[in-house]
């Protein structure tokens, strides 16, 4: 009845005491060559080495310690168990928050106002539109995605949702698949994109895609928010649509590599945002306790939640 | 049945057509002395000069063209006229943006991760409070006050308010008068301050009230953001304030003296951000139309909206 951590990149001791904290009578073991595979009940990972779980035959769930299931996902050599996602609200909230912050900033012409407080030149804009008078789009309709809807429109923003399957939103316009995409983005002014990364969303955001958004929008030109994963994105074509002005700015939370490489042209671009992918960081105490309840809640004989559809990615 | 447009500082010409295309039967005048003072039956107005409107007695309606209404209630000597605010929607909610992007921009500690950007520096701190985390407190219950309530509830952001008398707001925690100035000072994070310019409040953000700010917070420091009067702050005692620690940081969107003076320390000080008067700019057709319909239904015999109570000064 133990619990394993598979953990890469960050502090494994902390996790441990963590989950020993909340389950004082369970063994919470660190992956290693040594352990007794057939006592690992169930596996709490983020980035595993991969293959390095198959071993672990009587495991009964995959728990991943973030939102995005990819490296799980892209490991074909898993033990046969569900893998369970984090679903937490306190990082579903911090998302949003960061969604917020930046659909703000762009709207109220946050570089701009920057750039003239450091000039100590008074300006004041008297053609600001307001957020009813600027189309977000939002890509991806999970959770993260929903929540952003709802803060943003209590915003008074005008948003529409993408998703690949039909999604029902109250006094919401949303599009669905391949054949709605380009009407979706041919009324956004600001692409947000929430997407998992999947084998059909790998490198969706490029030349192809932003060639297609608004161009007629209040902002004079549409911006682009990645929160969800770099591996949406093709950074060269992100660079060249802003040089050419296809793209009027851009905030990115996630890189295609991380760190974010030293000698990249997005850090010292004029039109881009730049944060370490902390736009979602839950707190690691709330995402163990979220793992323990499901945990409890699964020795009680009650369904897991927010199970993976491995085919799917999501 | 002429309007009276008396203006300064902004374009009159673009306000008389503006006025004159909405109401196309009647005379839309310009201040001057030569005016027959007896046809003016209403006067929009911003900063007049005071005194000068006086001289028209059958005035029944005096409009501010903008939400304060300072520049109306200094002058004691205007026709004895009842004085309508403008309370359009299009104003407040572009109120409660610059409220909610300041907020999300202290709470993510925009100062921060531009500064890493610059530097091309990756740095994900993990211990960011989430909105729920931070206590915000609106000084200020008016139209514009209660919106920012709703708007930063939604954002999570844990929320209270403070007014002149007590106010009923679901869900929140409120305080009133004097007495409970000092409770609501002291679970307060992020000050946001919306009050009405009067003989009170003038000054009301000094080293007095900064001082009783929570100092215990997840921001590390308390944060004031001023969107309402530049007269209720006393920039010297800010300044102070910041620069030994009381305070963390300030969004300003409104001075003593505006423009902000070339000199003021505010425009270069590293924990000042700043705006310039531009927080809540309503379009001025939507300010037009508002005062056009309100004189259409006054002319129904409709009772007047938002008079604004002399006595108070809001």
């Amino acid at each position: 009845m133990s619990i394993l951590l598979a953990i890469n990149g960050w502090d494994l001791r902390s996790w441990q005491e963590r989950f020993q904290a909340l389950l004082p009578d369970r063994e919470v073991l660190l992956a290693a060559s040594e352990i007794d595979a057939s006592r690992v009940k169930y596996i709490a990972c983020w980035k595993h080495t991969p293959g390095s779980l198959a071993r672990y035959k009587d495991c009964q769930v995959l728990f991943s310690l973030g939102a995005g299931v990819d490296h799980l996902i892209t490991d074909y050599d898993l033990p046969d168990a569900p893998i369970v996602r984090i679903v937490d609200p306190d990082l579903t909230g911090r998302m949003s928050e960061w969604v917020a912050w930046q659909c703000l900033d762009w709207l109220r012409q946050g570089k701009m106002y920057r750039q003239l407080q450091s000039e100590q030149r008074w300006f004041d804009d008297r053609h600001q539109p307001a957020a009813q008078d600027v189309r977000v789009g939002i890509m991806g309709l999970g959770e993260l995605g929903m929540d952003a809807v709802e803060r943003l429109r209590h915003l008074r923003f005008d948003v529409a949702g993408w998703s690949r399957t039909p999604k029902h939103i109250p006094h919401v316009r949303s599009y669905a698949g391949e054949s709605e995409l380009s009407a979706f983005l041919a009324r956004t002014d600001i692409l947000v994109v929430l997407l998992p990364l999947t084998s059909d969303t790998r490198g969706i955001i490029n030349a192809d895609l932003l060639r297609k958004l608004a161009r007629d929008g209040r902002l004079c030109g549409p911006v682009l928010l990645n929160a969800g994963r770099g591996g949406l994105q093709v950074e060269i074509d992100i660079l060249a649509a802003l040089d050419t002005g296809q793209l009027k700015g851009a905030s990115l939370d996630v890189f295609e590599q991380e760190p974010l490489v030293p000698t990249s042209a997005l850090w010292t671009h004029k039109d881009v945002t730049i944060t370490p992918h902390n736009s979602a960081m839950s707190h690691p105490d709330a995402i163990a306790q979220s793992i323990v309840s499901q945990i409890k809640d699964f020795e009680q004989g009650e369904p897991l939640k927010h199970v993976v559809m491995r085919d799917k990615g999501y």
